[in-house]
């Protein structure tokens, strides 16, 4: 029997964490190697999407990404000499959020790769983002490894990234969260929707780029193109800062907010404020997606994601009714989006202070996932993704809800833990 | 009495009226002094705000701008001399639409003023506007003129457009309509919100200036931050290719789709497609305004505003359905501007196929007011406007419906020419 004291203590522990999820002040202060800045990252470390596995346990895309990783960092010759070292453990194979990092789709991440490092103005935590490969179909955080894929990531790692940091470290850092808030005003939801705030991005870079352009006008343009071209390109500081605000709100004693969401190609998992680091797993939840022409549902698949840090901290499936244009990439309606985004408010504990919703009157976004909440109303969360095909590449773009049973769990987790 | 054959006329002509008035295809190619484009300026011509009035009925802030543009342009040495040389002719004054022109609020151009150079590429047609002075208070537009005021015209006429241009010329011209379009999913309706709008165009000068900063580092910075650090930046653009819209669609015989609402410091009035150069006047309308902090409602004046050129094609206060975030700067609710939104179709003749209102699940905007229509609803067009003080400066923002009487008198002319 839960006791009324039990849950205002619940209460308090909640308003506590979601009060350091929404005080974290992200700020986009360099690009580096991975293997630079990401604690505890080796020379030999892959990280991948979702709780983490037994490498037998990756499947479909996921395992041929993690492979490619190996491969691309030179860890391994052959495929089979990969799928060896990564049996062997002599590639240490683990979970992204373990290391302040998030994965998009497979998620992966090698020592090479760089990242953006994104700091915490309010407690100096860090978050880590590696960088989006391009508008290549084949990509390796869809499932794909071959030369194309590999010279993609290698212009990124040597053309790209190391100019995007010096612009950075000449800017003195660039705070996200303005930028966030005001995409919110502009029809980004900030998971499967960024147009906005990747403009608003663009606006910070371009002085330091001017300085840059002169020793170097090729370099300045093709990293404003890299950045800028491609509308998706603010997500992974939409992820990185996510990350930094949904570990902030980790560790609360008590607290039943959702700290992380995630998914392998084999399973969804949720990490809950008040129970450690324990991830609590489920099957995939039910996805409505629209494909893109000359795709049929059968070639859905799951290979991981981590981009929904982004519901976690009340953007994207949180955020529908600021972002009316996504209907157009992932169906529904604005009726539609409205309705969704108004029963998230039934699951979390707070509404946002920063991140508000105009067709809502600046109401704050729903925010801060409570576990009992979920259970009690019956309401799943909601996440913007993009669908990926088993041909490999992104075959759609839908709405994923997550799976009761993880909610369960934590539920059962928490009773044995607090009573 | 209106018979079923006249309607069905009026009709067809409307349709094609509208039709002109969206196959236009505003390109930015240039930007020049007035002299030089504009047809018809002179050195001795000075252009304002509303349908042409004698000098002696230009009153208020209008009247201060007027002679603060002679003033600037050399054409007199003292606000004395200025009255007596426009008084005597010696200076001619005429209303800006009738040289291609739209004013922002009093809306002075002179001979030396750089002007934004928008041509049709469908028609060859042009439309002009002259640039934002800037982030002071005080502004000619507003009616204002001193030191402060001539140096901000000089800054913007000798160290931005020239390299405005000259970034323009090479990046071949700039398509307009594009850019538009997608402001209007990213929460602009193109006349009080330019936001989105400015981020985008930012986006299509930065590789140009990435050259020029090889040159001249400084000149591209200042260029990048003053046309997209302030938010309203995009306006004139907006203002310019909307004039190209409109008069495209201006001359259809038996049209009664309005071209031009306009207003002057003394009056309103409104240009019909299939009625000639004549203007119909009313009073000024009404004005529901929200005020910046420390003013009051007593201060609100005008001086002169053709900004509603954006109205005229279906947006501003046309597509304000696009624009929930407005509220927090002229007032209202979500709620209101939907409502508002859905009442201008009940006045126009087709909804756009280019500039599409999310909310409304990509329904187009409405677009081309027909003054029957307005006269049988009794529903007045609405426009966001800014609102100036009789201290000079803008005072807030609100909503302005257009007054019945120009709508009535248009009619008259109507039947008199038509039957």
């Amino acid at each position: 029997m839960v006791t009324a004291s039990a849950v205002t203590g619940r209460e308090t522990a909640n308003v506590e964490a979601v009060r350091r999820m929404t005080a974290a002040d992200p700020v986009l202060i360099d690009v580096r190697p991975a293997r630079d800045v990401v604690p505890g990252m080796t020379e030999r470390t892959v990280l991948t999407s979702g709780a983490p596995l037994p490498w037998q346990a990756y499947q479909g895309g996921q395992r041929d990404g993690i492979i490619g990783g190996v491969l691309y960092e030179g860890l391994a010759a052959t495929p089979a000499e990969a799928t060896a070292a990564l049996s062997s453990g002599q590639v240490t194979l683990d979970g992204c959020h373990g290391y302040g990092c998030v994965g998009s789709l497979a998620g992966i991440y090698t020592a090479s790769m760089p990242v953006f490092v994104v700091e915490d103005r309010d407690t100096g935590r860090r978050g880590f983002c590696n960088f989006f490969e391009g508008g290549s179909v084949k990509r390796l955080n869809y499932g794909c490894y071959d030369d194309e894929v590999r010279d993609n990531l290698r212009f990124v790692e040597r053309e790209i990234a190391p100019f995007v940091g010096e612009a950075v470290r000449r800017a003195g850092g660039i705070p996200l969260k303005p930028l966030m808030r005001r995409a919110l005003h502009m029809g980004d939801e900030l998971h499967s929707r960024n147009t906005a705030a990747t403009l608003l991005f663009g606006r910070e870079i371009y002085q330091p780029l001017l300085d840059l352009a002169r020793d170097d006008r090729d370099a300045a343009g093709r990293v404003i193109s890299f950045l800028t071209d491609n509308e998706y390109s603010f997500l992974r500081l939409s992820m990185a800062a996510a990350k930094v605000m949904a570990d902030a709100a980790h560790g609360v004693d008590g607290a039943s907010v959702v700290t992380a969401m995630t998914f392998s190609g084999a399973e969804f998992a949720i990490r809950v404020s008040g129970l450690g680091d324990a991830w609590f797993r489920g099957p995939h939840g039910r996805i409505q997606a629209r494909l893109f022409d000359g795709h049929t549902e059968d070639e859905i698949t799951f290979m991981g994601g981590e981009s929904p840090i982004t519901e976690t901290v009340g953007l994207g499936g949180f955020a529908q009714a600021a972002a009316f244009p996504l209907q157009s990439y992932q169906g529904g309606s604005a009726q539609l989006m409205v309705e969704r985004n108004l029963a998230m408010y039934q699951i979390t504990a707070a509404e946002n202070p920063d991140f508000r919703i105009p067709f809502f009157d600046y109401r704050g976004t729903p925010t801060g996932i409570d576990i009992f909440r979920v259970i009690e109303t019956g309401v799943l969360p909601l996440m913007d993704v993009g669908v990926p095909g088993t041909g490999g590449g992104q075959i759609g773009a839908g709405v994923l809800e997550a799976p009761i049973s993880c909610f369960t769990a934590a539920r059962e987790a928490y009773q044995a833990r607090y009573g």
